[in-house]
């Protein structure tokens, strides 16, 4: 029973496939291969508009050279204090966006309180040179914590983006995990509600190794290219990822990949509501469940085989865990499987 | 005919299709596997040492990041005038290094001549605050131009290194291809020599993406974890290199490809030795030959199907081509075929 | 009625008449000079141990160059949410410290709370990639808001930075009002409880342009210079620093300026406490004065003259300040006379 | 007979006077004082156009800050190989720009020469993201060692930056002593020969610490308070700065003190021109003189009270020494005496 990560899954069978039909042959390097254009076209397509793609190594590398793609000496970057980029990224955003501050935001289930952003901004006023400048905000879209922000909240932050001429990105290292709740399309979900640039993940839902920066208006990733080769970021032989990214969208397989995933947690959370040894803290929207439950408990499910991990208490609402008790985090994939699931249920009952 | 770059050939069937045997199961993320473990004690094995390994995306990133594992303020890396780091890199080894100096030292057949390099690490002299800090030495093992350092030029700048009290790095994007030459064991060309950093690339040579950086004493590595997370190369799906270096030492295979691609290499030689109308800039040592020949020769090879770019008169022989003439690069790899070289032959005789 | 901040008043007398005395004359340059080594013996007299001197532009650059010289790739500093490095410096530390992150310590009257600060070095643990690596702490001493740590409050927080192994920096912008409100000895004040580096501002208290960074151990000093020297605080006449500090040490003036200050601050809160129209938010410890009164009251005492700055409401005291009410500033200088502070009195009778 | 540097002399006592005279009284910090105002005003008036002025603590600051204004990812810089950031600065340019690279460019008597540089740009083509960008051009007016650059010299240099849409910087350490060797206007010299930014410096000339970034057009400087504020360069007693700078323009002392410097030079050639044991490198036209002379000759001239440094030997003339001979730098200031000069004239007879 596997629900310590997403990224411990390996490759989605037919992902590792396209990487050994895509073997032979000879093709342009550096991305400019005929491979490599029609991937390209087809994030347009899925996003149903021209948008510039940038295939890069991780998750961390997208979102710190989304950063860095926006990035003001003195910049301030907003974002929820428990995003990856603030709490699992080890600088460097910092780093990578040559000294870029990120400044933590609070709300409730993992996703910024549009009032408490607002007012986060105003501390950091133009003219101010004090306090340095604002340089844009990030949202993460599933939230680290399996919720997922409503086309209406995206739509809030950005016009507050709008107002301070900020640009908005959005972390989707889990993106097909929140579409695919939110039943809409990628553009709905992007650019439609004001999102200037996505990291798009695709290793967590079924790929060795497949992220990309997708800017939503090209124009907006002039002099990108030397931003990524500057931290390293640029393939050789960067048809690997195109194929792997070819295959993930090819028949859909990414949404149903996505879906199975985010099922998969839909019947962990049934197995807890109707368990009386857990509880859930939050109502899970995408492939996370964060269920609470006495730390016996916690020891007794991994004596009997299931791995997850602790989790450490959101700050937004310091009491969810009693006495006691423990959170814990466990995470389905594409690689899940109804029997795991049900296993896992049984030794809740 | 593609003699264009060994980046431009795909992956190794077997490289590609451990890529789908380990596509199954959970593992450990970020390096932390049992299968990383193993292939870190392979490369403990060949090495024939305790070595630290890490992996990371792009041979760029294995030597910037060499280069940030010695860097200090003002500091000021020592390598060959056409050091892939000094002329393709972008910034990359400035940028993560911290904003180091990367100072080009000539030498013939693309190699730095040691009374050259000693005289420019002597304008650097310690304790002048206003001319920096030398940090290292960077050499390329096979050079940019398909030379390689003999064991004895190696020794000769280690010692120079020695009597500075820096570290020496060996750029091995095609470590396999001088290996094979110069029929030695790695821990021969490299610690035994006195080099300190390995850049280990594998993707030139069969794999899809495998770099490895590989400290010879781990005690060198200390923090380096840090470092290489600060720059986004820390990898989830780790596993996904792991198998392929896997792979690629397996039953030799990496000696083989390396061994074919060199003797392609000499057959072109022949051919171009054989030939009145091109001659050898210089002679090659492993996968990588140089010929002369008239511009309409490099044409007429074109339209007949060869593939190849033009290279830039090295600094160190400006007149190596005559007027009218091209100085061409003909690379070849683990995918190179006997028939496109004997067709090649055939053009030119 | 100057009471905006200690920068706004000039330079004492004596200390820009050192500069006119030592204008004539040859003298090595870039801190080589015979004054200048006089001068850093009169800090080792006055630290009463061997420290390392270095003059810097500003307390911006002295602070930044604290953090910078003990930064680590993922680095993470700790200091008080109000300090001026996190409120005041615009990224400064950020980017001279290579990245480096500043993370906020919550603590009542402008002092971080041992306890606070211990549970936020344990959220970066050692060996935890992803969180970064602790590198340091930072405490302010006379505080932003005019409190000072006790000597037993730095003691503690000392021993929680040798527990963790963190150099600890003090922030002395106002080091000499502290000093004397304390009543100890620079190095009672400093090594003896535990300190590593201090930014030893003397601008605040009568110079011109007079900030040192001291290293209690020169040990930690080792290529310091080529720190200062890339960020381009190296002065080449450096001797006007020098002769700034000569005069400042001479006789005791600086101790004697400091005394003045908190004199006038101490009287300028004996008449707030005489006052029915404003109350003292906080006790003075040193040359701030933190009081509250009704908007009106401000403007008023504005009409007649008096100058001063809003203050933001402390995060630690959220009510501090009643509806209608302001929270401001009053700053005290070695240039502040007695008669302004009366006629403010008169005002608030 | 003090010639070792500009910088070992003081301050001109109209400069220290000012610093006494402007001690009292009270002025907002940062910048905004009336006196700072007033002195940007002057230099608008100096450069005949509305500039922007910031005040900076070192010339390297005022080098690499104009570095950083028009910085990019993997940017390039163009300067002549002698030039004193590429030589001097310890590799704050590089740090202080984000990683910028300084690309020596040749040229004779400390000038680049116009074809070399138009070669050298030529080598970092557009779209070539492995080369990485240029980013601008760096000339030194006087340069180091004492030559200068015609106004049409200028002239095509900028022609050639505006071919290349590169902005053109002026290290005008040394700005005064060109300017008067020219007899020509501040204007003149700069935006009018297409000049973009200018280091402006006075510590050379007479001030204890005066140096300035001038952007000819203000829109340049948009943003630029951060950049210099992220490098702790923004003066909280700004004003210190502001009055040395009032007194250095009131009265034209800037260009007496220059011409009296220049004339000393001037002189001093004279004597080695009559001299039979030295010969001059150059023709010097500013405030340097570099003449040539047997080891022993230097020797006896030091033992006799001529201080002076030892200069290495240009790249463009490397024979310009013969065996046995040695190449000095002499340097003028304002504080140089007739008396001096004819003293070391009576030494070489």
């Amino acid at each position: 029973m596997h629900f310590a990560s997403d990224n411990w899954a390996g490759a989605h069978p037919k992902i590792a496939e396209s990487l050994l039909n895509s073997a032979g042959g000879f093709a342009q390097a550096y991305g400019t291969s005929t491979l490599d254009k029609a991937v390209e076209r087809t994030f347009c397509e899925i996003f149903d508009r021209d948008v510039a793609v940038f295939f890069v190594a991780t998750g961390t590398a997208a979102n710190s050279l989304a950063l860095a793609s926006f990035a003001k000496p003195g910049g301030v970057i907003f974002a929820h204090r428990e995003a990856h980029l603030i709490g699992d990224e080890a600088g460097a955003p910092e780093f990578i966006s040559g000294g870029g501050r990120l400044r933590p935001v609070d709300g409730p289930i993992g996703r910024m309180d549009v009032e408490t952003l607002k007012s986060a901004i105003g501390t950091v006023t133009p003219g101010n040179v004090f306090a340095g400048q604002a340089m844009g905000v990030s949202i993460t879209q599933a939230t680290e914590i399996g919720t997922i922000y409503e086309l209406s909240d995206i739509a809030a932050i950005s016009t507050l983006c709008r107002e301070h001429d900020l640009p908005l990105h959005m972390d989707g290292a889990r993106f097909a995990n929140a579409l695919v709740s939110l039943e809409c399309s990628p553009a709905e979900m992007t650019w439609r509600q004001g999102v200037d640039v996505v990291s798009f993940g695709g290793t967590k839902n079924g790929c060795w190794c497949a992220e990309a920066l997708v800017f939503m208006d090209p124009a907006r990733a002039e002099g990108f290219p030397f931003l990524r080769k500057r931290v390293a970021q640029h393939f050789s032989k960067s048809r690997f990822i195109a194929t792997q990214f070819e295959a993930y969208f090819a028949g859909g397989l990414w949404l149903e990949l996505a879906t199975h995933a985010n099922a998969m947690a839909a019947r962990l959370a049934d197995h807890i509501r109707a368990s009386k040894a857990l509880r859930l803290a939050w109502e899970p929207r995408a492939n996370e469940v964060f269920p609470l439950m006495a730390k016996e408990t916690a020891a007794r499910l991994r004596e009997n085989g299931a791995i997850f991990h602790d989790w450490r208490a959101p700050h937004w609402e310091r009491h969810v865990a009693e006495e006691g008790e423990s959170l814990v985090r466990l995470v389905t994939s594409f690689a899940t499987t109804l029997e795991e699931v049900d296993r896992f249920g049984d030794l809740i009952t």
